[in-house]
């Protein structure tokens, strides 16, 4: 066959092994964390019908569905995120226990453009509480996104939280009544953390018209210190005018309350610029920063969104996600130097004295296999040090080897790579000595 | 917004959690194995250029490729099988390490007629070796195939070898020289479990214009009984005209008694009409069945592949790969009744005795969680009854419960809704006690 020259498309990526183990020793930890709070797995397809997906994600984000007619002329999408397909499974099974917590963890395909830390596949782990609509909910989701950063040993980070019905009032004070004007005034903060104040206000001022001094007010709103309790009942006051604004402050009080006496206050602030580019948000909002590395934008983030589920489903169903972009975060981790790669995937390389030995070989390797120890074979029994080379090569620090004295004994030679250090140790005793290669 | 129908696309799946956790089970399962061996997670882009795909599969392959016009006027594909992908990454990254062991668990695509067992997206696990010639590595991949089947706990199962240098020397010796004609013979053979000998003959004739003398010897080799080497030898008597077949007895004389060797000949068969439907294997073919349960097809397969990375590599690079179809393998143990599905994800449910209890429950559960307990929390606090219900429509066999008497004395009720028995138990002591929860 013809030379065919071998290239990935631009903005997306390979996962050698070197950076996968790390990676799905990481998704596995991000699984163990949703379980531990009752959430069950879900698995929902790559491709949905293009009306599943379209009008969910605004224009900018139709723009971006990677979209096509399939072989059988359907208008067909790659999933966008997890949540309108988690609607949409929802809205199909009338017979899910609610409440319904489910996880998802799987590539999401944007055709964005690429650039640094940006990528057109993505891999998403989402928790989503689907069925009650008490504030309980949000803390639950919540708790479970902290839980999470704590079981990835993440150093230092914070959750800002915010309520889209506090903006809503918000905008009603500096006067924004118009939805689609306050949804450009909501995306144009959203880019705060990139692009910065000044931009975002020229933006305002541009798209929606408003004067200096409401913009003034806007951003004196919106940059507000809110400490505690107390705080937020001195925006209320200033809110009193906003049925929805009130509204938004009573949910966020109740929240941190349930957050504080659950012990989890110290990692949550209240940040009333987290706006979240997304549409279907109704109410509680949040948004995850590391804490002195806030350039990487946020690792995890959600909502409530009480809307978007009665489109499939055809009656209210209530519903509060998070969203870890565990790609993200794996690049700050590793960039902090607090990824360690991992080379070799079993425990051990078995050399061989001769090709002769192949076959016993492994049975023995079978034997400590079931004793939970990676082994990886030479296929060659060329000189020793060459395999020891290779070894070394692919990562190992332990070695294993049986010459003629060892295999009529039914044990093996263990040298460690790194101090040089060798023992002889019985196969029939792997049991107590499996631990140190393994453990 | 507007009410939309919720409808999944035909020929694919969404896996509730009640599936899904058994399935996480089993794939977990999978790359365990795989490591144990050496293995190391490898992870591509769902979407390649169509060029890397297209040519690969054979006419009928490219046909079933999801292939489009992405927003950039690239002309793109779903990827249709992992192995494609990883010749592509093999040439594209000159730095691996070889021989390169890597596995891959990931979903594919192929817009097949959809039909019972037959779907347009799978899940596929591959173990593939890269960069030995030597048959070692086709009895190791065929190893780490038998130990993935032995750590899914799989019954009863055969793996039937072949080697496609055999049917050459068969087809040499009927009067097939033509490659292109030998391609489709082959095809035609590949369908034998499907479709029947009676088919398949007619199908021969039809397209290569055998006549029923060659035909019948065809059968007849193919059909011989393969028990031993004894029997090999026999048959590379006959095939002695043909340098190829000759090779392809020797390979699989080799392979044989390195299996044997390594203990593991009783569950590995010679099948001379094992033929696999794709175009790049060169030597070296293998389909697992289900003793007794044939007609679910070939849970696992795979060959060597000597020419496919080459195109790629732009050098000789041998490769040797197996590969589970863990979703067919799913539905078939499933309905054997050997998969228990799992309802609920935690080990136990914590009920409310009021609402103003939320935010202690939490802290208490995030203590159990700490000690491996996954928890579901209740979100409200209604009568217990209801709660008790709810629990078991969940799935839940155990019960938490922390009325004022407890929460004084730091203790929990763990209830057990399977037997009634209750009891009081220390939080500061559950370490002593949560195996019986998780273990």
């Amino acid at each position: 066959m013809a030379r065919v020259e071998p290239r990935i498309l631009k903005g997306f990526r390979d996962y050698l092994p070197e950076l996968e183990g790390p990676r799905q020793a990481m998704l596995e930890r991000v699984k163990t964390a949703f379980e531990r709070f009752g959430y069950g797995p879900l698995q929902t397809p790559a491709l949905e019908y293009s009306e599943i997906l379209v009008g969910k994600y605004g224009d900018e984000g139709d723009k971006l569905l990677y979209r096509f007619m399939d072989n059988g002329e359907r208008d067909v999408a790659l999933r966008y995120d997890l949540t309108v397909p988690l609607a949409r499974v929802v809205g199909q099974y009338g017979d899910l226990v609610m409440p319904f917590r489910r996880y998802q963890i799987a590539p999401v395909w944007r055709a964005e453009k690429p650039a640094r830390g940006r990528f057109r596949e993505f891999m998403q782990c989402d928790a989503d509480l689907v069925g009650e609509p008490s504030v309980r909910a949000d803390a639950e989701i919540m708790m479970v996104g902290l839980a999470v950063l704590g079981a990835l040993a993440v150093p230092s980070y914070e959750m800002r939280v915010n309520d889209r019905r506090i903006l809503d009032g918000v905008l009603d004070l500096v006067g924004v009544p118009d939805a689609g004007q306050r949804v450009v005034v909501l995306r144009a903060v959203d880019k705060l953390p990139k692009v910065g104040a000044e931009a975002v206000k020229k933006e305002i001022a541009e798209a929606v018209g408003l004067d200096d001094a409401a913009i003034d007010r806007l951003f004196a709103l919106l940059f507000r210190k809110i400490a505690g309790p107390g705080d937020l009942g001195a925006l209320g006051d200033e809110l009193a005018g906003s049925e929805v604004g009130l509204a938004g402050v009573r949910g966020l009080t109740e929240l941190l309350t349930i957050l504080e006496g659950a012990g989890e206050g110290a990692r949550v602030a209240v940040d009333l610029t987290i706006a979240r580019g997304l549409d279907y948000y109704t109410s509680t909002i949040y948004e995850t920063f590391l804490v002195g590395h806030e350039g990487y934008g946020s690792v995890m983030s959600g909502g409530r969104y009480d809307g978007l589920m009665d489109m499939f489903s055809g009656r209210p169903t209530p519903a509060v996600g998070i969203s870890l972009g565990v790609d993200r975060l794996l690049a700050a981790l590793t960039e902090l130097g607090l990824v360690a790669s991992r080379k070799a995937s079993a425990h051990a390389f078995f050399c061989l004295f001769s090709e002769a030995d192949y076959a016993h070989v492994c049975q023995v390797a079978n034997r400590l296999r079931a004793h939970g120890i990676g082994v990886e074979v030479a296929l060659g029994g060329g000189k020793l040090g060459k395999q020891l080379q290779l070894a070394t090569r692919k990562g190992h620090r332990f070695v294993f080897l049986q010459g003629g004295d060892e295999r009529a004994a039914d044990t093996v030679v263990l040298k460690d790579l790194a101090s040089g250090a060798q023992e002889t140790l019985a196969l029939a005793e792997a049991a107590s000595w499996a631990g140190r290669l393994t453990g």
